[in-house]
């Protein structure tokens, strides 16, 4: 079964719960991303701790390596990890967009080829080839394959991009319609696009919601343009997007953005950020605000990351013992510092949504 | 209180309990290295998930950074890592044999002077300094500062370095007596040293178990000798350890050397090796012998590493998943192997020592 209701308003944000074939996901809802098919730095036990309801992986990568015909020989991604909570599964739209910025991917009508960075070996992907992919990936939420412009691209290229986003979305809900190797109940989410062009944006939500799909996207944000036009698209899009469906606003992951993004009337949020800054040596504080944990000011410091966090790492050690780890090059830093990150976005999402149901 | 007590034995092998501040360990034992302060790729929470009974942690690694003097304003060890299982750490002795081979280290009957492989200081280490130095870390159990030369060493040069070893076991049980900054029962054991030659060891032996220590070690093991060296040497030293003290083979790690030993009469091992081997794609197999992750032949092996095998990563995953992992350099891959090499050798002593009470 694949379901949405929404279960309060308070003004435009919502409290909702989406029902997907591994369980409930109560939303507002902050998505780790596991690109590799892990968490960097996090075993799956570690990432329990952090409590998520649903993480997303990347297509594109995980094309590469190992392969979807191995994942699917696996009985699909939950059974290849071993991990049964409901996952996401971006389209590899997005990673036209990064390799185009580096000229490394072509794009026509077909679909888009790429370069592996890794061999140097030409990909070709279209739509078609997307949703089948995802198909043996076996996410509960897949996502049409889009064509992301630049933030900072001019409108004539990113009307180009809507139009060929809008073709490619046709193509994959029919693709996903017809597919015969789909797990029962896979719903697949079309992408909004239009850059930072309000009439594109209101073409393309009131195009790809005409489109017979479970849930809607947001794309093409935080890809290069201001703040401001991030605040001002989100505000704009999302209320055109159905109240009856989830409604996801992709890669998006700072404090602020969500807070933002949620007030709107987003429902879904993922970004890589919170575990890469990890990675290197930040964390949020209580304000989440960006602190950098070498700081000489946390060198004897036996407090928590966060006083009264829930987290492993809060529960468990010092800032002086992270400190010390992250300076002598132990990746167990990262592993804390992702586990204190993640579960600061969780809860926030957690703490909004409790409030819009008080 | 600091006390041993062997329960049974069986011919030269024992089972037995080490009381220490921080409960007991029961014999054979296995004692995983934590170098930094953490073992390398795992937080304390993955390491409980292995059962280890106690952990190792390096006096020079420490020494140099965060510095003993942060730990112990943290409370020692066990406050600054928040693992209250028992505590041993070496005497910076063995990196004096590291460094010496690439003629970075200068030694006399004072102490030796080293060479920080991070910044290029200088450092001076005199037996009186290690002990200081493991009395503000306040492990449980604490090694005398001794001159370990090469495997390969020749007789006048080993007898020298067993000259010096005894000099500095002596100044080193003096130190530890009338330090004021000790933990309580911290217990100080003193290392036969002697290289290959068997006259040598049986004079070491003589005069370190007539200092007055809780516990006696044998070092200047598998540095270079070759492996019938090796094997003589332990089981001709072990038996000249008195009956009712632990007896600890330092640096000893792999299966067979540690199945032999144990017959020798040793109680405790440490090695960095199954963990390290880990982090490079090694795992043990159902016998104890090293396969790597990266063969091909795992690629759609969706059985755990060893069937039945108890550890995080066997009751969780796949060769084909941790493979996947390894060849897309997630460090996740490096934690769940070092799960499973440091479980394997855990319950190989465990089971052993099953074996000598039954």
């Amino acid at each position: 079964m694949f379901s949405f209701k929404v279960l309060k308003k308070k003004n435009q944000a919502r409290a909702g719960e989406i029902q997907t074939p591994h369980g409930i996901i109560k939303t507002p809802v902050f998505m780790p991303v596991a690109t590799q098919s892990t968490i960097k730095a996090l075993t799956f036990g570690q990432l329990e701790t952090c409590s998520p309801q649903i993480i997303l992986s990347n297509t594109y990568h995980l094309h590469l390596r190992p392969g979807e015909a191995l994942i699917h020989q696996a009985g699909g991604l939950h059974k290849w990890t071993n991990y049964h909570k409901p996952f996401l599964t971006d389209s590899g739209g997005f990673q036209v967009f990064s390799q185009s910025r580096l000229g490394k991917c072509k794009i026509n009508d077909n679909g888009a080829e790429f370069i592996d960075n890794i061999d140097g070996k030409k990909y070709f992907i279209s739509p078609e080839d997307s949703i089948t992919i995802q198909n043996k990936l076996g996410a509960d939420i897949i996502m049409a394959f889009d064509h992301c412009p630049d933030g900072g691209a001019n409108y004539e290229a990113t009307k180009e991009a809507m139009r060929r986003t809008h073709l490619w979305a046709e193509r994959c809900v029919s693709t996903h319609q017809n597919s015969t190797i789909k797990p029962s109940h896979q719903a697949l989410f079309p992408i909004v696009q239009g850059g930072i062009f309000k009439d594109l944006r209101e073409e393309s939500a009131k195009f790809i919601t005409s489109l017979d799909a479970p849930g809607f996207a947001i794309g093409g944000v935080s890809v290069g343009e201001s703040r401001d036009d991030i605040d001002e698209i989100v505000k704009f899009t999302a209320p055109l997007l159905p109240e009856d469906k989830p409604r996801y606003l992709m890669g998006i992951g700072t404090k602020e953005d969500i807070v933002k993004a949620i007030e709107a009337g987003i429902d879904m949020f993922d970004c890589v950020m919170p575990t890469r800054i990890a990675r290197h040596g930040a964390f949020f504080d209580a304000n989440g605000d960006k602190q950098l944990i070498k700081s000489a000011r946390y060198q004897n410091d036996f407090n928590p990351l966060v006083e009264g966090c829930r987290c492993y790492t809060c529960q468990n050690h010092s800032k002086a013992y992270v400190r010390h780890l992250f300076r002598v090059h132990e990746s167990v830093a990262g592993s804390l510092l992702s586990m204190h990150n993640l579960t600061y976005l969780i809860d926030l999402t957690d703490k909004i949504r409790d409030e819009i149901l008080q």
